[in-house]
């Protein structure tokens, strides 16, 4: 007896219902990158080892799935070696090649591979899964999807504009109610200038991000401990402060930025999103938040960050402007600025808030039910006319009891069911049951496309 | 300067156009799938290793690519062991994982895994990508995706009529002209018994295989090299020499194999299969083809292969009837009929023959000429008002020489081009470019919408 097979853990296997609602959400995100002028690529699952090394720091690469060599991966090694038992190195020399960790690195990589095939400004989108040797917990996989669009070798702050609408666009079709947060790494950057705390800044967003839970006088005693000096914690007062109106923030910042010239340069930044935007207003919205710190040690420009304000969840969709993305493949000078939509929170998020379109399930519309070898050839013509009609349909494949042919239906979540015995042959017509209500009718096969196409 | 960054060998990228292509057969084939009453699952890229291996053979368990095992990997190795350099233990214990070779068997593991919640007969359909250390060569990859529908859990013959219906509708869609061929495992089992030969069944499939290059006379000849007495040659001669419409071959294989219990129950499942597609006729031509030879070990009934009339290739699709899917994990009694769509081999069809729809491409329809910061807040609005129309459409990212502009949306191959100037604003309209015939024109935006989408 062989044992009960299982999966590596931290990954899953998807069912049809989890499938079908999957690629609901990925067919609307990429109609949506589509319809902004995106473009699909796809890279390979394994990299080699090159490329992915040394990208993702010390913790990253401790976290890559590496590949074994095929044929013989002990040839480059000797005794010595091999008893020096450094799986570091050895693990180097047994592997060329890894799973790939994220989208960004090998889309650095096929940049810089396809640069003379490319038509700049170079507006990707990219949809496939990740592999982290991470710890499994709830919510987190060593085996997930990331969805991403960037539009690369552009200096323009309207891609910025296009992405926050683009946004926008994709929550508005799943019906999810957000806020979408906007900073720029310039504003953070002037902060620690004009305070003389370049080096803290994570320290004070952290802090500030703590206002409304823990007062201002709390947040004053966590800049104290970190180090922050008296001067530079009254001088953050404004800010820790910040409320009102967009409009209003960018006023007090200009105010306190202005003798800092890359704050400056932030500033205008986002006046200039602030003013496209209001050309052709978004829902959602659209808020500044200088606690945003995501990716400081990659983003140069706009962060942004979207927030469901219905679920209690972290963010679901980040994204940012960087300044130098293929440069550590000899190639710089590219610029871009891209977004990420985290699809297994989008996908708790639909399921907590039930949000999936009925026809979203994309099952069965129509089954017929197996009488026996006569019907059978009766029904094989129906099946014909209603699928050339664009309609799914199939027939319960043998003729086994009623009960257990409408149990099948039943969970397959077919509404529609078609009983074609004698009385209907002779008639000419098919009895079509509403599986929800119960109800029975008999109608013309035309009669029922229309109705279910209806 | 970094080295030049390359990808695997036997991988590849895939640019925006190859992807279109792409999404072009897999979005064809699934919606066909679903048509079917098909469900969609997915199973994890990584597998345990004690699932893969021992199911391909001791060639496949070779071509099989390991993961190593996160942390130390070394640890449950003595000295004594990594000296002995014994590659295919010290893999076994250096890794737990490894990527899927085929569908087949992570999905064999997932119906035992879910028996429970699965509703049988269960037809399901998976489009992932597999992955093989064979030696790559053209048109052979190291990374590839498969595209299998499989009814599992129904011994009914109907499945194979649909499958074949199915296969039909495909390749109606695609355009591509094919021959559908036809066989039964228990004919050849049959034919094997009633010459005594169980054991010589695929070098008589391949050598009558041969008739129309090379002769009888030769095939003859091989057979006998290949060792079959001259008593079973002179008995196997009608089947060599089988021609003329199904109907007559199965009559003639009635006769030949009216001693085998088998052979005839063969024959019956083909007479069952082409009354029912009698019912419906299929498009392409179906053959009874007793060369058919796939997969031997493995199909026990229906062997069906498709081949492209008009493009010198290998079988684009292929399938059959297995008994037992799930044996090998403790499961007996599963059985089931699937078939594999070949989709590398249908993208060099499609290119050869030039048959994607122009539609297919879904690139950007049109794009907004960047004149600078008055004409993009105008263009803003109306890109919004396209983009709710259902238009693709962008706008260049920044007001660059009209020459460079244009460049783009050439290399892009959009269809149109809007110029938005000073002229155009003061006419509240917009100069629309055909971009393949030069063609320009002042229209309404909303004229525009019901143009493009006309």
């Amino acid at each position: 007896m062989a044992a009960k097979p299982s999966i590596p853990k931290g990954t899953r296997d998807f069912s049809p219902i989890e499938m079908a609602k999957r690629n609901y959400i990925f067919n609307t995100i990429s109609d949506v990158f589509r319809l902004f002028g995106f473009e699909q690529i796809e890279t390979p699952a394994m990299e080699n080892l090159s490329t992915l090394m040394g990208k993702y720091g010390e913790e990253g690469d401790k976290l890559l799935f590496k590949v074994l060599n095929s044929g013989d991966f002990l040839s480059n090694t000797n005794d010595e070696e091999l008893l020096s038992r450094n799986t570091n190195k050895l693990a180097a020399t047994f592997c060329e090649k890894g799973l790939r960790y994220d989208l960004t690195v090998p889309f650095a990589r096929f940049v810089v591979m396809h640069r003379n095939e490319i038509n700049f400004p170079f507006k990707r989108y990219q949809i496939q899964p990740v592999w982290r040797a991470d710890r499994p917990q709830k919510g987190r996989y060593r085996e997930f999807y990331q969805c991403d669009a960037d539009v690369v070798g552009s200096d323009s702050l309207l891609n910025e504009v296009e992405l926050l609408q683009l946004m926008d666009e994709v929550f508005h079709r799943f019906g999810i109610r957000v806020s979408i947060k906007l900073n720029n790494r310039k504003i953070l950057s002037g902060i620690a200038e004009i305070i003389g705390e370049t080096q803290k800044i994570i320290d004070i967003t952290v802090a500030i991000d703590k206002l409304d839970k823990i007062g201002l006088e709390k947040v004053n005693e966590e800049l104290r401990l970190k180090g922050i000096p008296d001067k530079a914690i009254t001088m953050l007062q404004p800010i820790i402060l910040l409320k009102g109106s967009n409009r209003e923030k960018l006023a007090t910042l200009k105010k306190i930025l202005k003798n800092s010239e890359i704050g400056i340069k932030g500033i205008n930044e986002l006046e200039y999103i602030l003013n496209k935007i209001d050309t052709s207003p978004l829902r959602s919205g659209l808020e500044i938040d200088l606690t945003l710190a995501r990716g400081l040690n990659y983003y140069t420009g706009a962060i942004v960050e979207v927030k469901a304000l219905d679920v209690e969840i972290g963010s679901i969709t980040g994204g940012g402007r960087y300044d130098n993305l293929t440069g550590v493949f000899g190639m710089p000078g590219i610029s871009g600025v891209g977004i990420s939509f985290g699809a297994d929170r989008i996908f708790d998020v639909l399921n907590q808030l039930n949000l999936y379109p009925k026809d979203s399930l994309q099952t069965t519309q129509i089954m017929f039910v197996n009488f026996g070898e006569t019907e059978e050839a009766i029904c094989i013509k129906y099946l014909a006319q209603f699928r050339t009609a664009g309609i799914r349909a199939e027939i319960y494949p043998e003729a086994a009891k009623m009960k257990k042919q409408m149990g099948y239906a039943d969970a397959k979540k077919i509404n529609y069911v078609a009983l074609v015995g004698e009385t209907e042959i002779e008639a000419g017509k098919i009895t079509l049951k509403n599986m929800i209500t119960g109800e029975q009718q008999l109608l013309s096969a035309e009669d029922i496309i229309s109705f279910i196409n209806k």
